[in-house]
């Protein structure tokens, strides 16, 4: 029989997968279980998408430009002119989600062997993207102690050899719901040049930030043009998770026509998310302080409360809509498997993700969980009273 | 400055691309192009597909199962039960299109430095899929002599190293326009078996058949289970090329669960075509029916008026929509893009892809173009008029 590559049999599932049967277990036997596991918003798409597919209707559902329709890419780089970035329709490329994106930065700019250094806890998915490139995570430890804070130039240079490549942050942060300040980027951006790195930096999670300072993209760096790549996606900031629309963007020609021979090989990213994208990248400013407003308040309650519950530490969020938390257990794994079970409060229960697998290093995050704000703030008090309850029975 | 991967340094652009440039220009002059040179049929999307995107609208457009909806892959086991193949929906992984299909079964089993044989003229973006794997494409040669049919075994295993892994054939070919039969395939299925390989199949145009036998599906092989890969799309089939849904199938349990976790890696496939995919795959036998005597009429019209050109060879084209001609030039790349740059014929001219880019052995090719008949026969006529003319004023 032939063999599964060497790259698949080491590339770890991913940090939920082992609770789904537990999970698909507790609904049958009649529980309810409050998602916090997966960022999947229960924020409504807007009406404009659906709007926008049901006037188009092509007669022929046929391939776009593989970089994606351009008349989609100018709403793009509106978006971002108003975001106060000069970007031409070249410097956009419309992929299959931030995960196509990810997946093509990382085989164009890495080759098999090369090592890209991702502060830890990070997107698990990162995992998979590098892997299927044969690119080495090289992760550098933060930790909740200090807010999950960046570590010092010395400490990412200590870990940089003539393999590594690239440095890849998510600002805001998922899973630890961090803002990477002006003047961490900064560091980040004196690091790249100094060593000739790229800084890919994920940040589909721009407009979630709750208090400071705004959000400072690495498409403001000046002198880093050749060096920064940011992806990006609408599953979040338009709540339309299942068009798989995200892009990538950079200055560096190079790596764009590099990234083009990929979008060409794989023809077109879907026509039909691209028709709802291009409607609501035209909403107006309204729309996110709406979005906004709801996930602050519901980062509020999730804080306040959380840090009510014995034991537990949530530290400063403040943006995204992660909560990286501690428990009072020793084993995140074991305790969220227990939770869906062996436990029911009121005839429902919680599923978090177990903070171990947001961690390269073995061993930690053996008391940390992710948990994701993507449900209203009643359900939220719900599903926390479960937390609280469960920790009180659990041994 | 950061460098590009070798990998991505390495990989060809698609065959059309440096035509491309030249079709704007022509474009702007006012001249018609008639695009034989794309598989982007002219058929309409069926109206099923947009009513039922039409009824579902769900409040949120959200991720999928990561191996798309199980109500989808029910409708695509139940097309195979109907094609005689009985599959479980585990079976059955849906990707974004057959490209994500490949890139997965590359990446799930092949190590880099691995190889696969591929016979040639090969569907150029075969190239791109393998390179983004680090797999080498070993080609085995067909020729247009003998209508592109496979080699003998003999010839196959001279080819097969330690680092053989898979072959990898389109049946019905793009961009032969053959269909394989079923002691090929027979023949096929022995090497792959004795030489421990996997034999990967690309089937997205099985309907496409205008002669003789039934398709023989790599499904249908007996003791080859494991072995066996098919990836498959609604591109072709329902034309909904942008919809960007199409399947992996095997019964090998670990490839599938290798490529499920590259699948959950990038979370989902997109959702909107899937629910389209879904009402299409319910068409009525009527469908495939209508769409095979169009297609059957343009490939019996092109073949016809094609071998009326002087100094024009179309070989037996029997499936798929494509034919690979050979014209009485010498350099073909030239010639295409002279008839976009220097000629036109009542206001028109005719876009093909030059033979060169479908061979991996440098030379071969260079007088053949592949056609695909993806235009009514009254366009197709108009085009082949062009190529007439142009051949006629080519020095």
């Amino acid at each position: 029989m032939p063999h599964i590559s060497d790259r698949l049999q080491r590339m770890p599932s991913s940090p939920i997968r082992k609770l789904v049967p537990y999970a698909d277990a507790a609904r049958k036997r009649g529980t309810h279980i409050y998602h916090l596991n997966i960022g999947q918003p229960d924020i409504e798409t807007p009406a404009a998408w659906w709007d926008a597919i049901q006037t188009a209707q092509p007669k022929v559902l046929a391939y776009s430009h593989s970089a994606g329709n351009e008349s989609l890419r100018q709403r793009i780089a509106d978006y971002y002119r108003r975001l106060g970035h000069d970007l031409s329709v070249d410097e956009i490329l419309t992929t299959v989600g931030a995960s196509e994106a990810l997946s093509f930065v990382f085989a164009a700019c890495m080759n098999p062997g090369d090592e890209m250094i991702v502060p830890e806890p990070f997107y698990a998915n990162y995992n998979g993207f590098s892997i299927a490139s044969d690119v080495n995570v090289v992760p550098i430890t933060t930790s909740i102690e200090d807010n999950f804070a960046l570590p010092s130039i010395e400490t990412f240079e200590k870990l940089i050899t003539p393999k590594t490549k690239a440095i890849l942050i998510c600002n805001p942060s998922n899973p630890t719901g961090i803002v990477y300040p002006k003047e961490a980027l900064l560091k980040l951006r004196e690091i790249a040049l100094k060593h000739d790195l790229y800084l890919i930096v994920d940040e589909v999670y721009r407009e979630f930030i709750y208090d400071g300072d705004a959000h400072y993209s690495a498409l403001s760096m000046e002198g880093a043009e050749q060096n920064v790549i940011v992806t990006d996606s609408v599953s979040k900031r338009f709540s339309a998770c299942g068009a798989r629309i995200g892009c990538v963007i950079s200055r560096n020609k190079d790596v764009m026509a590099a990234i083009m021979k990929m979008a060409q090989a794989r023809l077109s990213p879907p026509t039909l998310g691209q028709i709802g994208a291009e409607a609501v990248y035209s909403l107006p400013q309204s729309f996110y302080d709406e979005i906004n407003q709801e996930y602050r308040k519901r980062r509020d309650f999730l804080k306040k409360r959380l840090n009510e519950i014995p034991g537990v530490h949530c530290p400063e969020i403040n943006g995204a809509f992660y909560a990286f938390v501690r428990l009072p257990v020793a084993n995140t794994e074991h305790f969220c498997q227990w939770m869906l079970e062996s436990f029911s409060h009121d005839g429902a229960t919680v599923m978090m993700a177990p903070g171990g697998g947001f961690y390269s290093t073995d061993g930690l995050g053996s008391d940390e969980v992710r948990i994701a704000y993507v449900l209203n703030t009643e359900d939220l008090a719900k599903a926390l009273d479960c937390l609280e309850e469960g920790l009180k029975k659990y041994e």
